[in-house]
């Protein structure tokens, strides 16, 4: 349940009616929500003096809801508003290697007319005798594209022991498939006002992932966007599932916008265009697409990077079909 | 392995050969080849005399591959030909009702400017409690509506105790995805010549899907297409999970056309349109569509049929898809 | 929605309630049964003189409920009877290779004491260049072992072209995974009176798998056993994930024999008595267990049958456990 | 790849060599280990003089498999060693409630002759606006519980942002299947010497949970256990599907003890019985069940908690089927 309460509430009856609801208070923009479970349906009498609206729900998912709020979030990234006629790319690398790749990606992106740069900082690798990332430098470096460039940066907290520091240098905070469940990021996040783009669990059904953007939208940031990157299937032929199903079920109800990742999902360069072309088909507020100057020697995902060359060709097929579903691409 | 024998073999070298190979023989088009496991990879020096080309696999992948057959098999149904820079909409209710019905969605064809009809007369319900269709009563009403109207009929074998009738009636033979592991429905339209539609079963994976394929085309029938109707996985708010990574691995790897039936993978009207335009943007051959006169009164698959306005909405919007990827609608 | 109508109820009025509740009449044992949608709910009340008893369900899971019927059914196959204290072994090769091999395998069992062999004749492979059963003859050689020494014979039908033969040679028809979804063998069991080993598919829900028995129980065919063999998931080392959240389920809500096929779960001789005995220690009727003379040398399966030494101290090790649970291995 | 260096190495040759094969120096028990990828496969000559012994891997579950280490790990919880012929019940409550709550599970424990008492202080709930758990007073509830009566305490950490109060007052860490892939706890487990019981990812392949108990290896604590609980499949009768084809796999090709939870994997107290038995025929080192004095009212998981009188009847058939594969109950 979520109640609106009426800008002339006191501190104290507001807390009272927190603890009778069991109810967590959001500042959400202008306004106040008492935000308690969707089990919760009926207001006490006495308290609508309080009130100014309230909606009742049939399960967790209630800020995220269209019911709750019927039009798209509008979150900005640099110049750049979710909810509107425009689609973000956001390109880069898996991994920050070093000054000279970033320089490349940057030198592509510029190219490209693009404003947004990924890379990550802090990998979460799945064997500890892998590349575990370049850490903070990793997000020094990021930051001296931001002020060279002007673009947004993009990047992955991986747990929490080290979340302030990605959220003090991102522009949009990424929290990756396998830190999805980390109340930890989540909590740390919903008290950040930056973006945060939230990717969904592999093994995560599509009810728990807007459960896990609740905990940050009512930790009070209103600004969460949902990345599908693929889920685990029996199918082996390709690293994950994009679930392209699950996308029409939060664009219909959920207002949280929509960012695609056909590279982890694929896990292989060839099929990532005719992906991301679908993606752009389903009409969604971004992509996320994995480029390295030279995918043969990438310190991780080294099979699923498109080259240079891949992503211009890409890009300029994307844009024809950007416009027949009424978007642009920034 | 295959081999293609040259053509003045005799028929007794050819059986020999065959014996020695543990080969199928395969008449493909105006040639001979036989057909042997992927595990034989080398040829008797002494058979070279009879050989034109042969080629070895990695898997049971051979008929159907780009290895042995580089391009896309044109495939004909009606004017159409498959693996060019057409994509044809193959659209109608999940079971064939009436005539009235029938007739409707006949009206609705050719208003749009298309040329094919699909109904199903045999259903395969999973419940034994639930509507079964028509049976032959319904062929007979989609054979009428191709004398009367010239569309391609598309209707589905259930089990093998029909497929004679519906191969006599259809002008593409579909087989379902509970059917697709049907020896005795394999074997049948391995005799035919007309146009397999085989989807993938629901729990069936890319390899083995390919492999039910190559049951067909090693009986004799070089034309099949494949159809993506969604995999099954732990996701519940959409019915399936629309496999469009898997999709890529196919257009990438074997000569087979790809047809895709976004409304069986979503089982919910609301989400077809978007994956429909996702799915012409994957550049394929084919689209399966559910359309219902009046979907809320459907006998079967009610939930994830369009309507009429629904659906020449959604054709509207397919087309600069269509023509952003080099392809027109039929 | 299940009526049990009186004895004396006439021809002509048992056809006209049938028609009213679209309902199935089904002989079970000496009663009449008309059994419709579970979504009828409501009885005529002008009907209700016919009526001895009725029962209503949330699905389309009726027969099969224990609502329906309390007690697991008792199915006879031999001098073994289901849904008692006795748990039945039926073991041998995946398929039939020659008359050696089964002379082999019958030493075997009686040497074990056990009174069942099975082995199939016609293989559902999923690759055309594999092999694919030695089929009547295969058949036969299974009878002549009947013949010789008293074994009930299991023996899996893979198509709806000979299913007829295999339910005239033995003694259970087992209708495979990849079958179970195949209308016209249903059919053909459901007129049946040997008892059907009924095998879920690898992508089949529970729900499903019940229903596919609802096909053969309300053909009239009472004698449904469910053998639960392992579902597609997405970890790749072992073959398929045996579901025993899922068994514990059909033992709580329905009336029908359970039988567990661990070998091909496991895929993998190694695992397959670990996973026996956790199949014995869920209190089942029966285990389904591969077992082969010389399993390195097998045509099919080769991986994970046992061999004769491996199953003799395997069963050694599940009588204690079955007695621990209330049962003895016949 | 792992070494085992001689014990007459001076520091500066071991960072030497570490350097050289990027490896990660371990100290397993008395001896110093390099821990590099398994893709390093070969030693250069002229270290020959400083090795004592190494290993090549075919994938990155090295310190974990049997061929490093062939038999079980020891790992001591109280008088409780794995890897022998006890197996350990671990009960308890899902989450600490009280402690009148946690006083009668102690009772329970006592009167059964049990050892071990299992709740949760910090629950990682899917949904911000269920109960979150009692956090650190939780903890101290559970630590009067162990000074009270002696048993060892499992308890469970969510993020990393609280692992050291985990660590301070467990006997044993257990990292939840959400919390598996966060390196931030997996670390802080490494540099403990507790026992760590890591429960298995629902979406997490057998090879990455593995990896995940190498990451905590690798960071200098071998006392590593695998708790499988369920993965998530298509099926939704039961909350998870139990694994035990993967426990198969576990015990063949690791030395972790195995841990099995079917309370987690089943949610459903009805089923938890037969699969307890099921587990203990597997014949691993602990079962963990939740237990509870009025399931009804639980906090959490409800559903899925046995009271009392049902646990108790459980252990009772659990004896005879731990004494058939030769171990005791502790």
């Amino acid at each position: 349940m979520i109640i609106e309460v009426r800008k002339n509430i006191e501190a104290s009856e507001l807390e009272a009616m927190a603890m009778k609801y069991k109810a967590i208070v959001v500042e959400d923009y202008d306004r106040k929500l008492l935000v308690g479970s969707s089990s919760a349906k009926t207001i006490d009498t006495k308290d609508e003096r309080h009130i100014e609206k309230h909606w009742v729900f049939d399960n967790d998912m209630q800020l995220s809801s269209r019911k709750f709020m019927p039009n798209t979030r509008n979150i900005s990234i640099g110049n750049f508003t979710t909810g509107k006629d425009e689609t973000i790319l956001i390109i880069g690398p898996c991994s920050v290697e070093s000054e000279e790749q970033l320089e490349q990606t940057a030198s592509l992106i510029q190219k490209c007319g693009l404003k947004s740069l990924r890379a990550g900082a802090y990998k979460p690798r799945t064997s500890p005798y892998s590349f575990q990332g370049m850490g903070l430098e990793g997000l020094k470096l990021l930051a001296k594209m931001r002020e060279k460039y002007g673009f947004s940066i993009v990047t992955e907290v991986r747990d929490s022991t080290h979340a302030d520091a990605v959220i003090e240098y991102a522009d949009v905070i990424q929290v990756g498939a396998k830190a999805m469940y980390d109340h930890g990021i989540l909590r740390t996040c919903g008290k950040a006002r930056k973006p945060v783009l939230l990717k969904r669990g592999f093994g995560t059904t599509i009810q728990e992932f807007v459960q896990a953007a609740e905990f940050i939208l009512s930790g009070g940031n209103p600004n969460v966007m949902l990345c599908e990157r693929g889920i685990r299937t029996f199918e082996t032929k390709s690293r994950f599932t994009l679930d392209l199903c699950g996308v029409a079920y939060l664009k219909e109800h959920t207002n949280l916008p929509v960012i695609l990742d056909p590279s982890h999902a694929m896990g292989y360069a060839y099929g990532v265009p005719d992906l991301a072309r679908a993606c752009m088909a389903m009409n969604v507020d971004g992509l996320l697409i994995e480029v390295h100057p030279d995918p043969s020697v990438a310190k991780s995902d080294a099979s699923q990077q498109l080259n240079h060359k891949q992503f211009e060709e890409l890009l300029n097929s994307l844009r024809p079909i950007a416009k027949a579903v009424g978007r642009h691409i920034v």
